[in-house]
């Protein structure tokens, strides 16, 4: 057989053995995976006479990242480059090329190829938008050895799965200010996500500049909101991201912030409207029935949407409990006169009315999916958040949406405010195995992760965000088949990192938290306590809204804590392995942990106690007591009833909540107490 | 004798005992110190009923700081406050009144009193700016036991030494985006200083925007300058804090960028300008001969001096060498036929037609002390960078300018780029033991500390400000007789943590410099070393301004080391001490020093190389040579030429530069070495 045939039929075969997870992943920390990837024997030297070159029509949108890409190249390298910025009628070693700069939209293609040699690389795309995708791959690649840097040898083709792939964040709940808003945008366009969902009004707060409704801003966002130059500042940022924008003015509930300055608005008179303080489902909702309510909807979209460039907009449509709408005679008198036997249906009348008044404007609507009743156009678009865990059939409204006709998005199962494990996120695939036919699919758009913020401050809330969104964003890029969970993990574990290059705090500020805490002692042994905890999941913390309020203190112990608790995941696994083979080296592997927090009292003991600490005292007690009796029954092969009980009562006591947070080591603990109960011999 | 007379004759004598420093320094962290401030018995508890309530006119400024105090003061003690505004209509526990609201301006009062007792707090001032002062006070008067937080009983009086009390942030050199600027105001305003001093151009860039010359942003700025509404955004915030705002346009020379983008107004035709990538003082000067040159300065004076209310208006003045106006005849011809001998009488006719221009505007112009020359009127503001150091008498361009009866302002001895420590800012005395006449007095107006950013980015600028302008800000609020170093320092040092409430990363970014560097390894062997080095001072880092550029990288070893390393500082202390009183305490305090250093290595060398560290092997190998030798000897009391010879060469290699920085425990560790060589017995 010709040699180079039976090469090609290797390199096929190989690629189709690992289409499960290409083994390059396990070299290559890349997120999301591309499409395809194969390594050639190259090695691109990365030295300060690296130039960069953009060989196409002129796109802000390239010209801005390739600088960006120079700029975190160098600082990641240390490299001193002599070009600081993309040449101009001159080919760098670094070339950059496609067909076209697109405005953009769902269909703007955004595929890639990338190939690297020794002495070039070239970036192709059919669009500008493919080229930014190409480079932010290209700076995930960057390697070194002990006396350079260097771009590996590699051939990338690569495209999208889901053309939305979207983070919202929640500015009204807590307002961020627009370089939070910023280094999140560009931590986005890091891991490919096209969409940035804006929840700009809620119940706490109106959080953009209104002109022909000043009062919107004057009264109710406590002096907390974008001016609409800001607006203008952050969609122009976004799209030189390859980010579209997505507004929301959340309507007809959610309405407090709106009703505390245009109460005459409010479905219920005499009401004292008042921006809300405290978290949940409120009653103040605008009246449907007035005119009033769409002339004022009708100017505020008219002045709003310019700022939008997007076709997309979001008028919110969630968790109207109707009851103000039940309590006015008026609106009952009208829901009669007008044939609407719900308030669903009223609702449904109120979506109608804004459909037309957005498509006059260009737009076209998006709610979430309480707006999917029968009589709802289907040039709606469905955004999705409730699904089987909310009493929906399979596939939640996401696939029900996808059956009628809807476009829609998918954000159930991806609300990072749940506090869950990554892992949760990864493995929700937006289809699962649903059987869809071409064009149900194709009314799936993609997916959003929801940061909402009632809980989480400018300080906290790229620790929110990251890193667990990159891994969404790997769900909504990459195909179905990349998967593996541990592979992610330990890609994530990289792509958390460079994530601070971006000035991201989410791994800094922890620090912070915990030096404020203990008032500038050593804070080591908080952070041991801070890596086996985690928030409280599933609003659990803030139980019925009402323990926070929107100026409670978020630089708690809680705050400090991430979910996924590193040193927790370690644990766990060493455990695990321990078990299930109890060798020598598995067995120290969990002592070491075990010592290591058996310790970790005496340090904790030595800090000047305050409010903000004491209540850890236990915990801290605890853990080093239920550590340090392991440890030794785990040395000794030795067991006592009485020590095995005080073993498991410090065990139980860790099994509380301290400060908002639960121990997530408790399961492994109790395996060992298990092991050691059945395979240890009893004096 | 009566009594009270007895009682009063007491207190004053006290007083007068403890003139030259507060006794309670040592206990309350107080930054600036304050003129009065008297202990009494009470405490007031810091608990969830804590209001705030204002009794005066409405003050956007005391509103937003007492807004920002709740807030600050909730996140400092875990309080969650039932209130979380300002009271209205109803007294709060904390109450605040003022006589006027008042426009930001030399002459604005900013006293106040504080009195704290059990169950009531007031600070009542002449105008709402005392008022701001005072809350900042009784912010730093927080305090805690193990269960509860509170103030403690005080009464102070205090008022500013100076007037001016600045921070000069340059952001040509390299760019600082609104958000960096408004946490350095908080930061400042939390220190009391009142004058934020924007020089917004250089030869490296152009920063704010100009509609009527849009060059200067389009082609002078790399896309990197404030919008007219990003500079009323900072200039609102600025006042909102008490702090006035002088923008400085830098003419005739340091005007590459404006050159770049006006090449008809240079001095010397056919010269290629560009945007400057290096450091320096370079060739390219406005032609003062033009008259476009003045309409062009008219023009953008007009446009720019109504987004900045103050009356000051800085034009910079400094450093032009006037080579290119040598070079150019028909400059040469003008100065002949304007009898003008010098390039300095040349430049003083530009200043003056400047200052006529700046008049007409309604402004008050203000320079680099060059400006200074026979012809300048007196109503020019003369900034005062040169003193004896530069060759002038003593007490510098200051104290010339206050005899000739210019109003000035002190910046020579506040140059913190220039990497010296916060003891020679702190020590240096604006007016020193000079006689002065109080008109001469009067005239000198404070003084600026200077943030030069040729070698400082974003990411490192706030560890270039703080914490030592603090320190610089008391020399300017406080008496000449708080100036006992070690206080200070202590002092600064919780002022310093408490910055990181206001998001400021002077902390923070260390680990992130060092994170970056090591490739997200543990970075505890570095952090070591970063405690012992410090930048290079005064301009030796950037040799001749060529070896970094403007985008060269900045999150280097010498980014993550800061002025006054703390290791360093201590271990200093501890052999002094040991070496005056060798005794055991002494003794053991040096070694747990030197065992750190010895035992570092091997943690450094575990690291996985990079070309990012390796250049630090020798420094790592070195100090834990020389420390292991050393505490070696000092615990056998048992000395050979050979272990001597040995350690002192690795003294020798540590006094090298590294990376740009210096290794600042050199002169202890020779120290230790002849203390060793004559008090220990050799073999």
């Amino acid at each position: 057989m010709n040699q180079i045939i039976l090469y090609i039929l290797l390199v096929l075969g190989i690629s189709q053995m690992t289409m499960a997870q290409n083994p390059l992943s396990n070299k290559y920390d890349l997120m999301p995976w591309p499409k395809e990837i194969k390594e050639k024997p190259a090695k691109f030297l990365i030295n300060s006479d690296v130039t960069i070159s953009i060989h196409s029509e002129h796109s802000e949108r390239v010209r801005n990242a390739a600088v960006n890409f120079i700029r975190r190249l160098s600082a990641r390298t240390g490299v001193f480059f002599n070009e600081g910025f993309p040449l101009e009628n001159k080919k760098g070693t670094i070339q950059i090329s496609y067909d076209e700069v697109v405005t953009l939209n769902l269909k703007a293609d955004e595929s890639y190829t990338l190939n690297t040699n020794d002495s070039l690389i070239e970036i192709k795309a059919q669009t500008d938008l493919g080229a930014l995708r190409g480079l932010q791959t290209l700076l995930q690649l960057t390697d070194h050895n002990s006396s350079t840097y260097f771009f590996p040898g590699i051939s990338i083709f690569d495209a999208p799965r889901f053309v939305w792939r979207g983070l919202m964040i929640d500015v009204s709940r807590h307002f961020h200010p627009v370089n939070v808003i910023k280094r999140n945008l560009d931590a986005m366009a890091s891991m490919k996500m096209n969409v940035f969902h804006w929840h700009l009004t809620d119940d706490q707060g109106f959080r953009i500049e209104s002109k022909a409704y000043p009062k919107l801003q004057e009264l109710a966002s406590d002096g907390l909101f974008y001016t609409q130059e800001q607006i203008k500042e952050v969609v122009t940022y976004a799209d030189h991201l390859g980010i579209r924008v997505i507004p929301e003015i959340d309507v007809p509930g959610h309405a407090s912030a709106i009703l505390t300055a245009y109460p005459e608005l409010g479905s219920k008179a005499d009401y004292h409207y008042a921006i809300e303080r405290f978290s949940g489902v409120f009653d103040p909702t605008l009246n449907p029935t007035l005119d009033t309510t769409y002339v004022f909807l009708e100017t505020l979209f008219a002045e709003i949407t310019p700022l939008f460039p997007d076709k997309y907009f979001h008028i919110g449509g969630d968790e109207n409990e109707g009851k103000h709408w039940n309590e006015n005679q008026e609106i009952q008198k009208f829901k009669k006169k007008h044939k609407l036997k719900t308030n669903h249906d009223l609702q449904t009348y109120f979506n109608i009315k804004l459909e037309k008044i957005l498509n006059k404007l260009g737009k076209k609507l998006m709610g979430w999916d309480e707006i999917m009743t029968p009589d709802m156009p289907t040039s709606a678009v469905i955004h999705s958040w409730r699904g089987e865990n909310e009493g929906l059939p399979n596939g939640g409204s996401l696939i029900a949406a996808a059956k009628k006709g809807y476009q829609t998005v998918l954000s159930n199962g991806y609300y990072i405010d749940r506090m869950l494990s990554v892992e949760h996120h990864y493995s929700n695939d937006p289809i699962k195995n649903i059987e869809l036919t071409p064009e149900e699919r194709s009314r799936i758009l993609g997916g959003e992760a929801t940061m909402w913020s009632e809980l989480v401050t400018s300080q906290t809330i790229d620790s929110r965000i990251w890193p667990r969104t990159a891994a969404i964003a790997e769900r909504f890029w990459s195909s179905k088949d990349v998967n593996d969970v541990e592979n992610m993990r330990k890609r994530l574990k990289t792509v958390s990192f460079r994530l601070e290059e971006l000035e991201l705090t989410h791994i800094k500020n922890k620090a912070v938290i915990l030096r404020g805490m203990t008032n500038n002692q050593d804070i080591s042994s908080l952070e041991t306590l801070t890596n086996i905890c985690e928030p409280l999941k599933v609003y659990a913390r803030n139980k019925d809204g009402v323990e926070y309020k929107t100026y409670s203190p978020f630089n708690l112990f809680a705050d400090a804590c991430i979910v996924d608790a590193p040193d927790a995941l370690i644990f766990n696994q060493h455990v695990t392995a321990f078990i299930k083979t109890p060798n020598n080296n598995n067995q120290t592997a969990v002592l070491n942990c075990l010592y290591k927090w058996a310790a970790n009292d005496a340090q904790f003991s030595k800090l000047r106690m305050n409010p903000k600490i004491s209540a850890l005292n236990t915990l801290s007690k605890s853990l080093s007591n239920a550590s340090k009796g392991l440890s030794e029954v785990l040395q000794n092969e030795d067991i006592s009833e009485t020590t095995i009980d005080q073993i498991q009562s410090n065990i139980d006591i860790l099994s509380q909540e301290f400060m908002d947070t639960e121990v997530v080591i408790i399961d492994a603990l109790n395996k060992l107490v298990s092991y050691c109960k059945t395979n240890l011999k009893t004096n």
